[in-house]
């Protein structure tokens, strides 16, 4: 088994982490089109031919047998366009979430904290509202930047949070809502998953889309949960960026709780 | 007059802005590359590359006679590439930053404050100690989330700046440095001017790029400050972006102080 796991970036690697932890034995090919990034503030025509061209490599270059679409962006925008391009399995962030906040909520009232461009996208309404439930979505676009800075611990992270949240629960209270499942809409987010449990009443669960989708893969693909790799092979997990590849392994590893060793600079650009 | 101007985004309009102040008579063409920003995270090769191909689009296409390059990360990696390729005169925001940090010190030591990208180019430090100035960079990569989140006036903003200010004036302390001059080396931050000044002690004077552009673009352009246009035709101000134009409209207007009316959508991924 050879799963691709496509991001724009950095953030997939929390996906990937998810990934490994739940199943360490098949092989994995990640893609970051760092020199494209971040897709969050793109047109959904620029974001569907960026991300068609990163599943086309990860698919027919890297023989990927499945697909993990790690990016809540090119979940949002291009997920139909990427499954009419390659002919394997193709998952995405946003109905993994979708379907763990179905799982969770008691109340069928979620929020949802993610990137300007996935709110604005609409993906997530969507993808609760066909399950039933009622959402409210909130853009927070000073995380990703807070996260990337390295500020995870840090007293200006704690306030913009709690202005965002605020703010959410406000909306929340004003629309009749009673929530009780926030998911965090983003892939740089799990990294502020402790913050968020802080900020949030007990009452709202966490759902954090890297964990739910590396849940949801374990059972489409219906493995064990360590099978053993075919001929004795040791596992291949293989690192692709588009742009600098010493910023890929610093920042990289933060995201993957372990660090890269070696990634390979590749040019989409045609 | 056919002025040229050229930024990965929007930071380059408040170039244009004090360029319109005091050289309205001109014609003006400008050019975000939005698809493709920020330029920041990306390495010299592909920021050359792009520059360059923005370079042909203004000047090939629409007759620029005279080029200022906006954007810090273009005219710190790409500005000798830039001149390279074109057949006109190109001006990039770092010399005359430079220029003006040399006017205004007598101490002859400064201080920038830029995205991780700029600092790490070290073209600051190159211009600077060109002019017999001594220099220490600090990168804010919040700044620039900050501003077009919209919290210029807010708490958050505030105490972000005073961190990372109070780190610079640290490391300007340690060094034995006494700066009276600081750099505003980001086209994003004319917009925090009042905010670095009021973080600042009034000992240090705060260079704004975009100003010390507008006002060495005049100096070599020898123009009278409000020349007659010929023909008496109307002053033509073009906006091309490489994407989403709805939201270079909003965003861009918060940088150019007045609204844009029309921003023509074009491709040069090619």
């Amino acid at each position: 088994m050879n799963i691709g796991v496509f991001d724009s970036g950095f953030g997939g690697l929390t996906v990937l982490r998810a990934l490994l932890e739940r199943l360490p034995g098949a092989d994995y090919a990640y893609l970051g089109d760092t020199a494209r990034l971040p897709y969050g503030a793109k047109s959904q025509a620029t974001v569907a031919r960026y991300a068609v061209s990163s599943a086309h490599f990860l698919v027919d270059e890297q023989q990927a047998d499945y697909l993990v679409i790690a990016c809540n962006t090119a979940s949002a925008l291009a997920l139909d366009a990427i499954r009419a391009a390659v002919p394997v399995p193709v998952l995405g962030v946003i109905e993994t979430g979708a379907n763990a906040a179905e799982a969770s909520t008691r109340t069928g009232d979620v929020l949802v904290m993610a990137t300007a461009a996935t709110v604005e996208s609409h993906a997530y309404s969507a993808a609760c509202k066909q399950r039933g439930l009622r959402v409210i979505e909130k853009a927070a676009p000073l995380l990703v930047p807070l996260v990337e800075e390295g500020w995870v611990e840090h007293a200006v992270t704690e306030e913009v949070l709690r202005i965002y949240l605020s703010d959410l629960l406000e909306d929340s209270n004003y629309a009749g809502f009673e929530p009780d499942t926030l998911v965090l809409g983003c892939t740089h987010y799990p990294l502020l998953r402790a913050n968020f449990e802080r900020a949030l009443p007990p009452s709202i669960r966490v759902i954090d889309s890297a964990e739910a989708t590396a849940t949801q893969v374990t059972a489409a693909l219906c493995l064990p949960e360590n099978p053993c790799h075919p001929n004795g092979e040791p596992r291949r997990r293989r690192f692709y960026a588009t742009d600098s590849v010493a910023k890929f392994r610093n920042l990289g590893s933060r995201f993957l709780g372990q660090s890269i060793e070696q990634v390979e600079l590749i040019d989409l650009s045609g």
